[in-house]
C-alpha cells in the first residue's frame, strides 16, 4: 500500500463527512425559517423544507449532476455537449475508468453526494423570502425547476469549468453561486407576491405604515443559525476538495488554501458578522435584537464563503464585520421599500453574497475585479428573469397565492389540514 | 512508520466519528417521539430517551458486548462458549495481544463504542409504539431486559459470526438486526399495553370510529427526522469498518462496498422516502402531512439500511419510494386495524426493515432470497415472544399500564411530577 | 509523497473536525440554559449566548491566544515575555518557520481553532448561574474581561507550559482549566447578583421558603444535554491533539492516550451520569426528575474530563456515576443554601470539575494528588476573587441587575424589546 492509496482514503471521507455537515446545513434553514415566522404557518414552512431536501437530491441525481458537470469544452455558456450523459448516474456502473478515473482525491459517488447537498440550498433560500403567503404545491413545481435547472447552469459556468471560470472569476464556495442564486429567486419571489397581509397598513391619512409581524419561537431560529454556523465548516471546508491542511500558494494562481485556513476564516466571519450586527441593532434600535443578530452571523458566513480560502485572520473579520453592518441596514431599508421578506433572505444571501464576492477583489486580489463583476452580473441576468418569469407564469396559470382567508387563519390548516402545535394556545390574528 | 500504520489510524478515527454521529440519532429519536405525541406527556418521553441512552451503553459494557461477539465457533445459536469472557470490557487491559489484536481496521475500544451507540436503539424504538401510557420504571426494567438480552442475541446470529450468518443473511447495517428487533418490540408493546384512552371512541350506535391525537410540536418532529437522518450517515457509512471508498466487489462475495457508495445510498434511499411519502399522502388524504413526510425519510432510511453497500443509485431511489409508499398505506391501516402505534414505530421499523431486508434479494442477488426469510423469520421467533412474555409479565406482576386518571392528567405530573412547558396554556383534555 | 505527510493530514483534520464539535457545545448551552429557564427570559438568554460565542472567538484571535501560549520560559505564573507577541494572529502570516514550523500534528490555524472553541466556554458557564436578572450590557462586559484575561491565564499555567505544568498538575481536557474556571465565575455572579425575585419568599412567621422556579421547556433542555455530549466527543477527542488511536503509556509518563479510549470514557462517563442522577432523584424526590437527569449527564461528562485518557471503563463508570450523585445532592444543597443558581452551572462545573481533577490522582496516579489540589486552589485563588472584583466593580458603577419590574416583566422586553414567543400564551407572573 502506497501513501497516495491512503491520502485518497482519507480527502475521500473528508468530503463525506463534509457532505453530512452541508446537509445539517438544511435542518439549519427549517429551523430559522419557521422560527422567524408565524406558529399558524410552522408546518407550511416545515414541510416545503423538508420536500426541498428530497426534490434537490433527486432532480440533482437525474439531471442537475450531469447538467453542472457535462465535460464539455472550457468557456462555455451551455453545456449543450455534455446533455447526451446526464442521466449517467442513474446507471449501475460508475464512469467509464473506475471509481476515481477522473478525481485526484476522492470518487464518483462521492463528488455526487457533495454536490447534491449543495444543490437543494439556492431553493431553500427562495423559501424563506415567499413564506406565509405561498402555495405549496406550485412553490415545489417552481423549486423543481429552479433547482434542477437553473442552479447547475450557473454551477456549470463555474465549477463545470464553463464561461465564468474562464473569465478568471473567483468564487470559492459560493458566495455567488449559491447564495446569489438563491438571493435572486427570493427577490423576484418577494416582488411577484407582494407583502403578507397586514405588513403595510395604510393609515387614514393614506400613509402606508409597517408593521412589524414577530417570528413565534426565537429558540427555534437560534438553533438554526448555530446548525447553519455549524453546516458551513463543511461547506467551507469541504470546497477545499480535499483534507490538505495547508493548501497551495494563494490566490495569485486560483489554487486552493487548506481546510485549516478555510476553518479559521469561517469562524472569524461569522463572529465578526455577529458583532458588526449586534453594534448596529443596538444603535439604531437601541437595544440587541436578537434576530438581527441570527442574521449577523449568516451575514458573515456568506460573505466570507467567496474566497474563505485566501482571506487572513484580519480580512475575515474585516469582510464578516461589513456584512453584519450591511445585513442590518438592508433589512430595514427593504422593509422601508415595503419589499416584504420576511426572514431577511435577500439580504443575507443576495446582498452578502454579492459583498463577498466582491471582497475578493478589495482584499485578495484586485485584478479581479472586472471578474468579479462579471460574474455577479451573469448570474443576476440569468437567475431573475428565470425566477420571475417562472413565478409570474405559475401565477397566471394555477395561482401562486393562497387565499385571504387562508393566509389569515395560517398555511398549516390550509395547505396541511394540521397544526404545528396542536393543544397550545396562541393568536392567529396577529 | 508505514503507509498501514497512517491507514489504520484514519480507519479507527472514521469509526469513532460514525459512533458520534449514531449517538446523534439517539436525540433525534427523542425529538420526533416527543414532537409527534402530547404535551402532557413530554417530560415523560425525553426522560425515557435518556435513561434508555444510558442503559443502553452501560448495560452493553456489562454484557451486551461480550454476548454479541463471544468469539464462538462460526454459526451457533447461543454464545454460550463466550460467557466466561462477557464482563471482560471491565477488566483494566484490552483483550490478550493489546489494543489492536483482533483488528485489523480499528480498535477494541472503538469496537465497542460504536456497537453499544447502536444497542440502546431497538429499545428506543419500542419506546415509541407504547408512549403516553406506560410506567416508567416498568418500562425501563423491560428496556434493561431488551437491550441487554435480546439485541445482543439477534446481533450475535449475524454479526458475531452465528447461525445467521453462517446461512448466509445479509444485513449491512441492520434493517432486520437493529430495527426489525426494536418493531418487534414496538409490536408487542402496542398489542399488551392497548390503546389510548380516547383513540377508538364508540359512537352510540356501537360502531369504533378512529380520533386522531395530533402531535404537540411539529418543529420538534422534524428536527428529530433530519438529526435521525444526519446520524444515519453515521449508522451506515461506519458500517463498512473502515474508510474504504470503494470497498469491495457486490455482493457476490459479501464484501462490504465503500463508505462513498453508502453515502449515495443513504442520501437518496431517505430522498425518495420524502418523495413516496408525500406523494401517497397527497393522493390518499388530500393535502401532503407532514408527519407522513417524516415518516416516509426514516421509512427510505430503514429500507435501504440492509444493503446500503450495495444497491445501486436506481436502486436506492426505487427501494426508498417503495418504503416512503408503504409506510403511508401501513400507518393508515394499522389505525384502521385498531393498533395505536403513536409514533408509526411498527409501520417504519418492522415493515420498512423487513422490506429493506428483502429488497436485497430483489434488487441485488436473488439467490438471497431464502437467507433473507430465515432472518426475517428467526428474528421475529426470538424478539416478538421475548417481547410479549416480558411486557406481559411485568403487566401481571408490577403493572404496566398508568392509571386512568394520569393518563388524563398526563405523565409528566404522574411520573416525574414536572411540566414540559411550565408557564405556557395549553389543553390537556385533548 | 511520505506517511508522515498523511499523518499529518489526518491529524490535522481531526483537530478541525473536533473543533467544530466543541462549536456545537455552544449550542447545547443556549438550549439548555434557556430550556431550564422562563420563557420571559428566553430572548435574552439566546442573545448573550450567541453573543458570548463572538466574544470568544474575536477575544481569543486579538488577546488570548497570544496570552495562552507565549513562548515563555517553562514554569512562569504570567506569561509577559511573550505579550509582544499576542496580536501575531492578525498579521497577515503564519509564525515564522511556516503554518507547520512548531506543529508535529496540525497546523497553526489549526491549534488556535481549537483552542478558541475552547476559550467561550468559560464565559458561557457563567451566564447559567446569572440568568433572569443580569443586564444584558454589564454581562458582555465582564464577559470580555473573563474570557480575554482569566481564561488564557489559568490556560497558560497548565498548557501554555506554565506554572501548574510544571508542578505536575493533570488536566487532561479541562475539568478544572475549562470548567472550574466558569464555575468559580458563576459562583461569584450568583453570590454578586443575590436570588431572583421570588426564589426564596419569607412566610409570616418570617421563615425563608424555597419555591421551585420551573424552566419552560425541557425539549430545549434535552437538546441541549444531547448536543452538549456529542460536542464533548470533540472535547475530549480533540484534546488528544492527534488521531493516534491507542496514544501513550498512560499516566506515569504524562503521555496522551489515543481517542479511542477516550471516547469511550467520555460515552461511559456521561451514561454513569445519567444512572446516578436518576438514582439519586428517584430515592430523594420519589420520581426522576428530567433537570437532573440532564444534570447528572454533564455532571458526568465534567467529571471524566481531567483524565479522561487515563481512566479504564470501569473507572469511567464509578468516576461519572459519583458526579451523577453528587449533582443531586449539591443542587438540593446550594438551594438549601440560598444560593439561586438558576442551571446548577456551580453544581454541574464547579463541584464536579474539581471531583474529576481529584478523580485522576485516586483513579490513575494517587502521586498526584498534590498537584490535583495545587491546580484546584491556584485556579480558585485567581478565578474567584477576579470575579468577584469584576463583578462588583460594575455593579458599583454602571450597575449589574435590572430593575424589579424588569425582572417581573421579563428580560426579553427589557433588555431586548421582543418576546421569544410571540403569539404564544403564556404566563409571566411564575
Amino acid at each position: 500500500m502506497t501513501s497516495e492509496t491512503v491520502l485518497f482514503a482519507l480527502n475521500n471521507l473528508w468530503i463525506l463527512i463534509a457532505s453530512a455537515l452541508v446537509f445539517v446545513m438544511h435542518l439549519g434553514f427549517a429551523c430559522i425559517e419557521s422560527g422567524l415566522t408565524r406558529a399558524k404557518n410552522t408546518v407550511n414552512i416545515l414541510a416545503k423544507n423538508v420536500a426541498i431536501v428530497a426534490i434537490g437530491m433527486l432532480t440533482y441525481a437525474i439531471i442537475g449532476f450531469g447538467l453542472m458537470y457535462p465535460g464539455v469544452a472550457e468557456g462555455a455558456w451551455l453545456p449543450f455537449e455534455g446533455l447526451g450523459g446526464i442521466f449517467s448516474l442513474f446507471g449501475v456502473a460508475p464512469p467509464e475508468g473506475g471509481m476515481t478515473a477522473e478525481y485526484a482525491d476522492y470518487t464518483y459517488w462521492s463528488d455526487f453526494v457533495f454536490q447534491a447537498m449543495f444543490a437543494a440550498t439556492a431553493a431553500t433560500i427562495v423559501s424563506g423570502a415567499v413564506a406565509e403567503r405561498i402555495r405549496i404545491g406550485p412553490f415545489l413545481v417552481f423549486s423543481t425547476f429552479y433547482v434542477a435547472i437553473i442552479y447547475p447552469l450557473v454551477g456549470f459556468w463555474k465549477w463545470g469549468g464553463g464561461s465564468l471560470e474562464a473569465a478568471g472569476f473567483y468564487d470559492f464556495a459560493g458566495s455567488t453561486i449559491v447564495h446569489s442564486v438563491g438571493g435572486w429567486g427570493a427577490l423576484a419571489g418577494a416582488i411577484i407576491l407582494g407583502p403578507r397581509i397586514g405588513k403595510y397598513m395604510r393609515t387614514r391619512e393614506g400613509e402606508l405604515q409597517i408593521r412589524p409581524i414577530m417570528g413565534h419561537s426565537m429558540p427555534l431560529a437560534t438553533i438554526g443559525m448555530f446548525l447553519l454556523w455549524f453546516g458551513w465548516f463543511g461547506f467551507n471546508g469541504g470546497s477545499v476538495l480535499s483534507a490538505s491542511p495547508t493548501g497551495g500558494e494563494g490566490l495569485a494562481d486560483y489554487g486552493f488554501g487548506g481546510v485549516s485556513l478555510v476553518f479559521m476564516t469561517t469562524m472569524l466571519g461569522a463572529a465578526a458578522g455577529i458583532a458588526g450586527a449586534t453594534l448596529a441593532s443596538w444603535v439604531i434600535q437601541g437595544k440587541p435584537d436578537l434576530s438581527m443578530m441570527l442574521n449577523g452571523a449568516l451575514a458573515g458566513l456568506v460573505s466570507i464563503t467567496a474566497g474563505a480560502d485566501v482571506f487572513s485572520a484580519f480580512d475575515a473579520v474585516a469582510i464578516g464585520l461589513v456584512g453584519g453592518l450591511l445585513v442590518v441596514a438592508s433589512v430595514i431599508l427593504l422593509d422601508r421599500a415595503h419589499l416584504d421578506d420576511p426572514v431577511g433572505a435577500v439580504s443575507v444571501h443576495l446582498l452578502c453574497g454579492i459583498w463577498g464576492t466582491l471582497a475578493v477583489a478589495f482584499f485578495s486580489d484586485a485584478a479581479t475585479l472586472g471578474a468579479q463583476f462579471k460574474g455577479v452580473i451573469a448570474t443576476a441576468v440569468l437567475c431573475f428573469p428565470a425566477a420571475l418569469v417562472g413565478l409570474w407564469a405559475l401565477r397566471a396559470t394555477v395561482g401562486l397565492r393562497v387565499s385571504k382567508e387562508e393566509e389569515l387563519l395560517g398555511l398549516d390548516i390550509g395547505e396541511h389540514g394540521m397544526e404545528a402545535y396542536s393543544g397550545f394556545q396562541f393568536f392567529t390574528t396577529q
